[in-house]
């Protein structure tokens, strides 16, 4: 019965079908390398709402429609949804949850919401309490800054080691392999979960290197835990590290003789054009992952050009408030193994 | 495999025992009915810390340690750490589980997070995930004064509708039951998650009005899905209606012939005195049913006071910005079966 496999990651009894993925992102996100896996791109960022908030909860519905209308799953046919994001009080979610008639399972992991709803969805399906999840977050580049920084009227000038919040949501949706019944689906075989870390920094312009000791953390605790080398993936991919970040990411592992090598990447690096100085040190926000994740990441497994893939989430656990009383940031980082269909669901 | 009954509920295979559990809370709470369940009073709202939110992360901290304590159970043999609160990216719980080394699953579900928690932990450990999982959640009233009103000083008054929002913290250590080896300790079985309810209530303080329709959502649902009825509960307790909410709910169920009756009561009615003026139409907040469970009703259970406990979590998902922008508030009900010691696990 425990499915326990080392500390702390779990190995599932049958890997979970990612039966369908969808994506909406906004105009800035439309104009960068990853444009052609995007299903929906907003030319602006109201998206016709009356605010920033209201135009993300419409993009994370967006995003949860498509996948449903892509896989052809009637809203009835999902038995839960997990969803997150990084408003206060997730607000994201909630409202577009409103409107929909699946249970819902609300999450907070900041940037690795879409990580950690993967890794939970999956568990629940097989653990036998569902046969059909449903995943999606989001993220507001104008309702971010907002919340977290300065009025976008105020015009501040950006440091060099700030990233910039995706306007972006990405769904998916999960399905227990035998019901898929579709070999060619990738599929989620192991989920690691990370404990929260802390090293002292306290600049939130600089949440690449507060994030990056957690993502050290946890890929650490994977290799170990399943016996895996960085060689034994086509791809490793963090969620918002930009390029402080992964940078950082990449030493810690030289410090103890591991490379990671061509087959690391970060998100936050892929998702904007390299030369736009807005962008800084790259993409961030539950937006960046979920979005290269629904789009890129997976058709790209389902095209072949990866068999195993591990997604990790970066997240930045801090607020306005927090940050406004002189604390540091807390962050964390969860990994979920993904393989590529008819692939061996064995490590 | 698949454990689905009904629609929302699913039924555990082998029912989790709740093994320890313990509750902190502040000078109000603790002069309240229930204070002979609280482990911990503090004196003081800031409890020697430099701020509300720090205070509240101290609380979270020390409830989950008595929770560990009085089982005995080490830190390092808790396998995930589910929790969640109020505040703006979860910041009292993410700030208390950063000196922790177990995995971290962050939640948010409002007031509903205790019974959000209680189902996700037990599932994580039927689905053969985990043997032991900690679960926590909190509230101040301070902090939320300031987040979701107006600041303390400026004394405005209070209206008849208003709820108090509990100073406590709540914590459950939940285990698989062969592993606890204990068949005196209260258990879960059933697990009904609910869908995200809004009846267009924009009154932020008049929560309990917003709450109610989807308590009875979620309830109606469980008893559909057991096919049960109230009679076949000795206590269906709700986390923080009031007395507003909760005279709705019942009324609901009067339309549909149903009368919950003397075994009905709501959390937020249990933990103020009820001569309390500033409490309103009582208590409410994540601690408030987190402290009312954690303590007063697991102790009742373990004392065969109670032994069929259908506890039900009611959050109210709305942020200081959604309620600024005009918006209703949309709520969520997730209910838990908890079943006595020695007690019978079919329903």
């Amino acid at each position: 019965m425990p499915k326990q496999r080392g500390k702390q990651t779990v190995a599932l009894a049958s890997p979970v079908a990612v039966a369908s993925s969808a994506c909406a992102a906004g105009k800035k996100e439309g104009l960068g390398p990853l444009r052609h896996s995007i299903d929906s791109i907003y030319e602006n960022s109201l998206q016709g709402m009356k605010s920033w908030e209201q135009a993300e909860s419409a993009m994370q519905r967006d995003a949860l429609n498509l996948a449903l209308s892509k896989g052809n799953f009637p809203e009835t046919s999902i038995q839960y949804l997990l969803a997150g994001d990084l408003l206060g009080q997730c607000i994201g979610s909630v409202f577009a949850a409103r409107d929909c008639e699946i249970p819902f399972i609300g999450l907070y992991g900041a940037c690795s919401t879409m990580a950690e709803s993967l890794g939970l969805g999956s568990m629940l399906i097989d653990g036998g309490f569902a046969d059909r999840v449903a995943v999606v977050t989001s993220s507001h580049f104008c309702g971010s800054e907002r919340q977290f920084r300065l009025p976008l009227e105020y015009g501040g000038q950006r440091t060099p080691t700030a990233q910039w919040t995706v306007t972006g949501a990405g769904a998916a949706v999960l399905e227990r392999s035998a019901v898929s019944g579709n070999p060619n689906h990738p599929r989620i075989s192991h989920v690691t979960f990370g404990k929260v870390t802390d090293m002292g920094i306290k600049d939130v312009t600089n949440m690449g290197a507060a994030m990056a000791p957690a993502a050290f953390s946890t890929l650490t605790a994977h290799f170990e835990d399943c016996k895996l080398a960085p060689e034994d993936y086509d791809l490793i991919v963090t969620g918002d590290l930009g390029s402080v970040g992964s940078d950082i990411l990449r030493d810690l592992f030289m410090k103890k003789g591991v490379s990671l090598g061509e087959r690391y990447t970060d998100c936050g690096l892929l998702i904007f054009n390299r030369d736009d100085a807005d962008a800084g040190a790259g993409g961030s926000g539950c937006g960046c992952s979920a979005v290269a994740l629904c789009g890129y990441i997976l058709s790209g497994m389902r095209e072949n050009k990866w068999r195993r893939v591990l997604f990790c989430g970066t997240g930045a656990l801090f607020s306005p408030v927090s940050a406004q009383q002189g604390e540091s940031i807390p962050s964390v980082c969860h990994a979920v193994r993904l393989i590529g269909g008819n692939g061996s669901c064995n490590t």
